[in-house]
């Protein structure tokens, strides 16, 4: 990723409210680290510093140690222009809700040049109502209906991959992409040959089925979508198969 | 979503090889079951099964419960028709690397009428190369350059995720929608009016600047994209404040 898209990241802080399990906070930190969020504030956490956060967070640990502890949501957010809240279930008079995706294009757009904040509530009730109304958005992240219990970590994790791939243009790393060399018609057709000439040669091929048998083959090696090097091995190996009919 | 998708998920198998420790077991387990997955194999777990476990599954526990513990990859995978492996970093001829989204579209094409299988590798080295090789494609997710740990059963959360958006054509479930009626240009109109009216009123508008103000007031009224509830909240408020003034 370029550094451009720094600032998206910078401008953008990770809200816990009232957090009961350090564990989750931990885990939180490490979520939002891998998708390239540092900044993370904590509204009346139940148990932070801890221990088990340090341990969740594993590298993430420096995200921990500068995370802002506050007694007020407002104080967290007063400086920031878009502020998505993470819902599990609808309110009255809530703000419009979207989905992972939806939210973290509308986001891409404020967050290169202005602050945002994506919230985060308890793991057993969520936001408080109070909260909600505080937010642009609403998040909803589509669960199972069978079994909705998305763990918090889980949830910023699910929020921050959204946030990433909206600024990343959501491409492979270039380390795992390789260049495929695909084969020539002409580089088929010499595979198609020589396994026509092989096939005849065993007497793999009755005269009589030979047009069925050779149109399918040529069909079916036309669809396999080979890769060059596809098409080497299996005239080396076809090469030394003849040599061997020779002896 | 509807029952029609449930043969996806029931084709679909998260295989986790050598997990190390038993916690990122359960949380996978919460994982899977939060979007829609509930067929979990595991190939020679460290510790299993295991309380931790339990405790991070939480009410995916029946996922544990009825897990197959397994001591070869191959044999998971046997009744497989389309594998996919998560990988961290590229190999020497790895088979074709894609992202979680497109991995999740190559998938859905298979699952509906086909099994198949998630695999995941251990949590300090991945998917070994001869699992790797048994994969029909890679899927790599875009962590950052600077903090690229992603937490096995965070791997299994996005991964999930990416393939329940792929069945369920990613829409906000129809509890967070709500309709929203927009006013008619006619309410905006009248909205203008009255604004103008009472500005006039209160001389907020002086004679000479009345045509450049009035002008930005419109422009900026159908800028706002107001619903008509919003409308309504605002006359009736204006209407109070002429009441007011008329005492």
């Amino acid at each position: 990723m370029q550094n451009k898209n720094l600032s998206y990241f910078k401008n953008t802080k990770i809200v816990l409210v009232e957090t009961t399990h350090p564990g989750n906070i931990g885990s939180s930190a490490r979520a939002m680290a891998t998708m390239g969020f540092t900044k993370l504030e904590l509204i009346n956490p139940k148990i932070f510093p801890s221990k088990v956060a340090d341990e969740r967070a594993v590298a993430a640990k420096d995200i921990l140690d500068k995370a802002k502890v506050r007694t007020n949501l407002e104080e967290a957010i007063k400086d920031c222009h878009y502020v998505l809240g993470l819902s599990a279930r609808p309110r009255e008079n809530m703000p419009e809700a979207l989905t992972p995706q939806q939210s973290a294009k509308k986001w891409a757009k404020y967050a290169k040049n202005n602050r945002c904040a994506f919230l985060f509530g308890t793991e057993s009730n969520g936001l408080d109502n109070e909260s909600i109304y505080k937010c642009h958005n609403l998040v909803s992240i589509p669960v199972s209906e069978k079994f909705s219990s998305l763990n918090l970590a889980a949830a910023v994790q699910i929020m921050c991959y959204e946030a990433r791939l909206a600024v990343i243009e959501n491409k492979l790393s270039a380390e795992f992409l390789k260049e495929i060399e695909y084969p020539t018609e002409k580089d088929l057709q010499h595979l198609i040959n020589h396994f026509e000439k092989l096939m005849h040669k065993v007497e793999f091929v009755h005269y009589q089925q030979k047009m069925p048998l050779y149109a399918r083959l040529r069909i079916m090696i036309r669809r396999l979508k080979f890769h060059r090097q596809d098409i080497h091995i299996l005239r080396g190996f076809l090469k030394e198969v003849e040599r061997k009919l020779k002896k």
